[in-house]
């Protein structure tokens, strides 16, 4: 089983999600986030997408998606990035998944668009040098942002994208992008 | 009238662009792409989101969608985003705005997923350099990538984004995520 390098797995989490007045929430799936951050895990090497979500009923809409674009041609690049997309309930799901593949449990590393939270910070370079050592699972909220529950069960939290102007409010497809690129691109012309 | 470092603009073009057959098409818009690449935009400080089609019904259905979250409150952070957002016809229009808005003309940048393409390539470093010294609007294409003749008409083109792996299929909404982050994004911990 490939270990070290490849071993780079990301989540995006419904629930416990918080709303904009900061009440817990499980969030209805994103159609467009099934294959946008599918195409760009791929891209980046992921060994798996998990979706998950505790309702039924959602987790049947994310798998007629998946499936809708795994129908396709096999030369299909939308159906090679479908591969990776696996769906689940929770995080505990994703957690014991990449347990089981791998041998040993993932790193898991929290996101989110607010500064100052109360956990311990990751900071870039430190994750960059962590997913080079070992299996790391790095979890994505919906809706307002994961909530403390959730943040307290990550390891470590990454800190916000800056893109040097207050706004912070990227789509989760876009953050997904932005955090993979900062993880694991490469030819950006930079150093660290 | 703002220069330098905030005369940044994005454009996402729909024409003339190439399909899965390397036919030159006309792309529909995609409805994602109004309110994500808004955001994305936004969070780097560009300063306007040109979204160009040639079909008059295309732009109609731009405005729309524009208008409809432009409605939101004034608080609403999509609303924020959507005050970037502006429709024309093509590339020419963008270029004459910028101009009349900057009192210079903007240099033109491309972008594409292809390696080894015969237009001149300007490295991110060098993209960064130029963009803190003068306006510059940054192209994306629709569909299965810009024609040559617009790859012809920029001053260069960026390198294709690469996330390790050898699969080059992002959403175009991850592509301009990642791009904006590698040309304006601050706190990545790394240097150059």
């Amino acid at each position: 089983m490939a270990r070290g390098k490849s071993a780079f797995y990301i989540a995006l989490l419904h629930f416990p999600m918080r709303n904009r007045r900061g009440e817990i929430v499980s969030t209805a799936l994103t159609s467009m986030d099934v294959p946008d951050i599918a195409r760009t895990a791929r891209t980046y090497g992921a060994k798996r997408y998990f979706i998950a979500t505790p309702l039924p009923s959602q987790q049947h809409i994310a798998t007629v998606l998946r499936d809708f674009w795994f129908s396709e041609d096999p030369s299909s690049t939308r159906r090679q990035a479908m591969e990776l997309v696996h769906i689940c309930a929770n995080l505990g799901d994703c957690y014991e998944e990449i347990e089981r593949l791998e041998g040993k449990p993932p790193l898991v590393l929290g996101t989110s668009a607010r500064d100052g939270l109360p956990y311990p910070l990751v900071d870039w370079p430190e994750a960059r040098r962590l997913i080079a050592e070992r299996p790391v699972l790095v979890c994505f909220g919906t809706g307002y942002g994961m909530a403390d529950e959730l943040l307290q069960a990550c390891e470590g939290v990454l800190p916000p994208v800056k893109g040097g102007t207050e706004y912070n409010h990227l789509s989760v497809r876009a953050a997904v992008a932005i955090v993979l690129d900062r993880l694991k691109g490469v030819n950006h012309g930079r150093h660290g």
